[in-house]
């Protein structure tokens, strides 16, 4: 093995990807705490996470990288590009894990995995109440640790955390651009006495749907030979390029549902198997943030999956697999399934036109908690009156409401305004993929999508965390983050089918 | 939280249980990368266990735990019961873990995780000499294992690992004493001109198996809102009370198969279940070792779901669930089926006579290797004499012959031993049982277990790892480790039903 002890910079190098091979195991617990984790079993995993939190803290945290990192700094313009992405990049998480006292790691762990259970129980059982406790501490704790990083504003940091760079006056400015013409884009979709056929395809057994989501996935790249589909309350995908995992969760009632949920953690995924290779582990070989993230998942599922084109190429297929459950649907029944527009309660799902008020609806809400103008009971209240307001529809209960989401269970705090950041993103990179590559819209009509692969791993995936979320659009199609693509986007996919 | 550094025992039964709960994370590690791992995510796979493994040992040996050992020391008969057992094994322990350094416990733990996908890979290829070089390097590891440790025997010592107390003399003698009976025993039921028929039960789908075998090993107490069942290539149980999992594989032709498979992995299951909950982590909530181990599994998979008695429940609920498979099938053919004896080369697929023959056959190599007589290389060729001599048969390639187990690959040489004694003490716990529940088969043909179980619970699982294996055996049964049970249950279970 070679010596690295007198080379400061393949020392830090070998030292962060020790750290995030730790943490990935850690990652693996919450994968099988979502997956397969006995129903009795919860606080056993909640004292494993707790037990290794501190260890990967610690690993983050050991004094060499501070050490390497000043070396690097020395360095000055000496220091190649590679080095200087590292020092800037590194040093920034690394004074905020220093930050951090091991206490707090280990507490946050275990409130993490104690949450999580208790938010599947209230979910089920649709009861606020049993969740309310420990969404409380998950707020103090994400305040206290905006405290312990020096941070001026806690939700502010919160964002910053999930995308870099951006703060809650930003998101803000983009939300209430995007809110102006979208409202009446919506009502007018809304409206229309168009409308998509309720279960349109029903009964198709899981297995089924699962073969079928698999030759989906793996045609639009997901490498299952170092990676997997499961199922899961709450779809998500995680780990990267050496061992990705995606879920999914199936209702036999609406195979379209679970097709759309994998296509977009497919997109995660592709990002993840992406990073290159030879960085993972380090800031080059790592995501932006959720920002970037979400705009690779939602392209694939919407822009692409959601396209003419695309159902040119997989409409015979869909019709085979589920034979003779669509016969009595014609093409343009089950484009317009697709892509059906309607107020609905649930985030998850819900179309591309209305999901942004959803998160429009959870910026609100968090924006208030965080600035103390809500109480964390107050949430369902609150969450009424928006949904009502934004979405024209009150839930009937908390399941349906504020319990829906996984995310507060583990304090992602400021993480929904990244979904609709990402559709933002994602229309912005779908014109400048046209631009560059004409005639994409026929590679998907053939079932291939390297191209436009491609496109986004130079582009998008290649980069690493070189970039800022806002700076790495900039750099890519010309400007800043704009909510006008999505607008344009939206307009042109559903006026056509609804407003004719 | 209650300060425990100024208590001695207190803050070392803490360290165990931390140092478990460590070991628990790997323990998963190990569970998903036979369960659930793509396969390209082996190197992956490999670099979390080689990071984890000193993580482990740093916690096993912490400098507190030897300190507090002393204290305990100089406790000497004032010290509880329970101090006793636990300064006596944690010493033994906490000893034998400080005598190996950080580098080793990395490289073995790097060499188990790529040596079981070799030999994955050259199982089924078929190929032995793909394994060939893990193989040597895991003999070569286990020996300087045995060098570390001060062992004078590396074989001794690799027994001992995984039956305290037991010797490569003990275990030679106890097997010449069963090889004198179990051969012309087993030669009588071989020539038999009955037989069961080959392919009885034949193309029952997997998920009805799946639900046959969770609806039985429910019954005989598998805990499984505490647990689950998946598929691997290889079974086997893992885990503990508070998160127990096993594992079988499925074939539609030979449902009989993975019934049993999971019926003998229940049996581990009961028996980490049944330890004492307050005590897990430390030597008093711990297996004696695999003897004790496998005299559970195999009580259960062979003594109670073998007998007459347990198929007189199970019949008419097998016959309903698989319907109309079994309608051409009478209950004597079932029964015979159930209790098949034949010459096989598949350890795991062979009868409850001819299995312990299978083990002889390992425990010969594994003496020769250790001795020097026999060369890792030479390993099939020996396998294949021994297999004519003990099995009457000869492996058509290495997947049917030393690569059929997984053992080898993680270096667990010393532990096939232990399915021979755990039958035979598996045997004598039988007539030790039957002596203090009377009436105990008119249990099994209600479907009851509870009275069995509970003996067991008080007998064997709450003990922990008081004693050594045949120490627990002589306090349970009154004498001391006996092939005599394992023949008398055999002639009365099977010469009846081959010998008429």
């Amino acid at each position: 093995m070679q010596d690295i002890s007198q080379d400061p910079t393949a020392q830090l190098i070998a030292d962060l990807k020790h750290a995030k091979l730790l943490d990935s195991v850690m990652i693996l617990l919450d994968w099988d705490q979502q997956v397969n984790l006995p129903e009795g079993s919860t606080d056993w995993r909640a004292k494993q996470m707790e037990a290794m939190a501190p260890i990967c803290h610690t690993a983050a945290t050991l004094p060499r990288i501070g050490q390497n990192l000043d070396v690097l700094d020395k360095k000055g313009d000496a220091a190649t590009v590679e080095e200087k992405v590292l020092r800037s990049r590194v040093r920034r998480d690394y004074d905020r894990q220093v930050k951090l006292p091991e206490a707090f790691v280990k507490e946050k762990a275990l409130l993490d995995s104690q949450a999580f259970h208790a938010w599947t129980k209230a979910r089920q059982t649709k009861n606020f109440t049993r969740f309310e406790p420990f969404l409380e501490k998950q707020l103090q704790m994400v305040k206290q640790r905006a405290k312990l990083l020096g941070a001026t504003d806690a939700y502010d940091e919160a964002l910053d955390t999930h995308d870099p760079g951006m703060t809650a006056k930003r998101v803000e400015a983009l939300f209430n651009d995007l809110k102006r013409e979208l409202i009446p884009l919506a009502q007018k979709i809304l409206s229309s006495p168009i409308k998509a056929k309720q279960g349109l395809i029903r009964g198709i057994p899981v297995p089924l749907q699962m073969e079928f989501l698999k030759e989906v996935t793996s045609a639009l790249g997901f490498d299952y030979s170092h990676g997997r589909v499961d199922v899961s309350t709450h779809p998500f995908s995680t780990g990267n390029r050496f061992d990705s995992r995606i879920t999914t969760r199936f209702e036999e009632e609406n195979p379209i549902a679970s097709l759309f949920s994998s296509i977009h953690e497919t997109g995660h995924s592709l990002y993840e198997q992406g990073l290159p290779e030879e960085w993972i582990g380090t800031p080059l070989g790592e995501a932006v943030g959720m920002g970037i993230h979400e705009s690779q998942s939602r392209l694939w599922e919407n822009q692409v999956a959601r396209s003419r084109a695309f159902w040119k190429y997989w409409e015979p297929r869909i019709r085979a697999k589920f034979s003779p459950r669509l016969d009595g649907v014609s093409s343009e029944e089950l484009y317009l399934a697709i892509n059906g527009v309607s107020q609905t309660l649930i985030r998850c799902d819900s179309d591309e036109v209305t999901y942004n008020l959803h998160v429009v609806l959870r910026f609100e809400i968090e924006r208030r908690l965080f600035s103390g103008e809500l109480k964390v009971k107050d949430i369902p209240a609150a969450w009424s009156k928006l949904s009502g307001e934004l979405l024209g529809r009150i839930p009937a209960n908390d399941a349906e409401g504020c319990l829906q989401d996984i995310h507060w269970s583990n304090g992602a705090f400021g993480y929904f305004p990244s979904y609709c950041i990402g559709n933002m993103i994602a229309s912005q990179l779908w014109y400048a993929a046209h631009k560059a590559l004409p005639g994409l819209e026929e590679d998907f009509a053939k079932g291939e999508y390297g191209r436009l692969l491609g496109w986004l791993r130079t582009n998008i995936h290649a980069k690493g965390r070189r970039l800022d979320t806002e700076d790495l659009v900039r750099e890519v199609t010309g400007e800043g983050i704009s909510p006008k693509y999505l607008i344009k986007y939206l307009g042109e996919r559903y006026l056509p089918l609804y407003v004719k």
